[in-house]
């Protein structure tokens, strides 16, 4: 095995991955050729297939294979309450902690000056549109509880307090500068119920 | 996003390969998300492409997408030394050391009777044929410093020892109980030149 081929294709489309540096990228390339061919077939698919298929939801803007998204669908969910998440990945955290039956909107990142991320890069315009139309009751700010997570949800409560709608703060259960993402169900559950009107 | 769908398809893909969790093949699943459609379909052919178009070298077992492999057909190898190795990655690291100039023999692992691997599950046999035909004048065995490489090295020597080939193992240069594919170039090339004749 040398050179320019197949195997260093692989190998380089893995390492293009984030987190995966050229040695692991190599162990996963041979795990994949010893492995049944179904293996490296599957993933193929479920590559292509994830990437044709998945679209963001007209109203909550997560990332769904069907629009609207199964929650966003869903009757038995309490329409009256929205909680903002940073990312995808932070729904299927809300949702595992059971914590949680109202609906949500997805920002798909946080303000972030030093990146350049602003305001005009998420999903806040699609946020107030929601907000005029709908009766909603309550919105729930669960950024991150690091720099960029807190900035923005100050930037979103200073945006919708005056439509009259109470927001709050999902609370420092969690630890300070920690990722929602990795947060245990106990803590997450604790967050929201200790949850506090913003200013 | 919730349930079974064409995401957590796409995790469940990710988490089957070795050493990803279920975290880090969602971190990878949304990774792919949000990046260009190009990201998943260059990954999705180079998966099935290596998959389709890599087989075994006939002559020495190692992992190529041309039979025989560019080594095995390079006519400015060495063809009197044989380097032993037990995966098709030692070769890369090998020939990324430049020390060595003859062939290679790719054992596809290394005798391990914990995990139930014996020399019928490697390429013991292939190398035997090969060695009875040819007029290899040494053969280097660079398997692992380890339990299982020492004992594969043991039962090869006294193996090909008999037909009165010169047997060598690859010097303990190398940290023992470290791996050959986490190797330094320098440390390798050392290794092979301080190569000594078994028993």
């Amino acid at each position: 095995m040398s050179g320019a081929g197949p195997i260093s294709r692989l190998v380089d489309e893995f390492a293009r991955l984030p987190g995966i540096g050229p040695k692991t990228a190599q162990r996963l390339a041979f795990h994949v050729l010893n492995a049944p061919p179904e293996m490296a077939r599957g993933l193929a698919r479920a590559l292509v297939e994830a990437r044709e298929k998945i679209c963001r939801c007209s109203e909550c803007c997560d990332l769904t294979d069907s629009d609207p998204c199964p929650i966003c669908r869903d009757p038995r969910r309490n329409r009256e309450i929205l909680c903002v998440v940073e990312q995808p990945r932070d729904v299927i955290a809300m949702e595992k902690s059971r914590g949680f039956k109202g609906l949500y909107h997805v920002l798909h990142g946080a303000i972030s000056p030093m990146v350049g991320i602003g305001p005009g890069d998420l999903t806040v315009r699609d946020l107030l549109e929601r907000l005029a139309g709908k009766n909603v009751r309550e919105v729930i700010l669960a950024t991150n509880p690091n720099v960029e997570g807190d900035a923005t949800a100050l930037y979103l409560a200073r945006l919708i307090k005056p439509a009259g709608i109470k927001v709050t703060r999902i609370a420092h259960g969690l630890p300070v500068g920690a990722s929602l993402e990795y947060a245990d169900e106990m803590t997450l559950s604790k967050a929201l119920e200790g949850r506090q009107e913003l200013g």
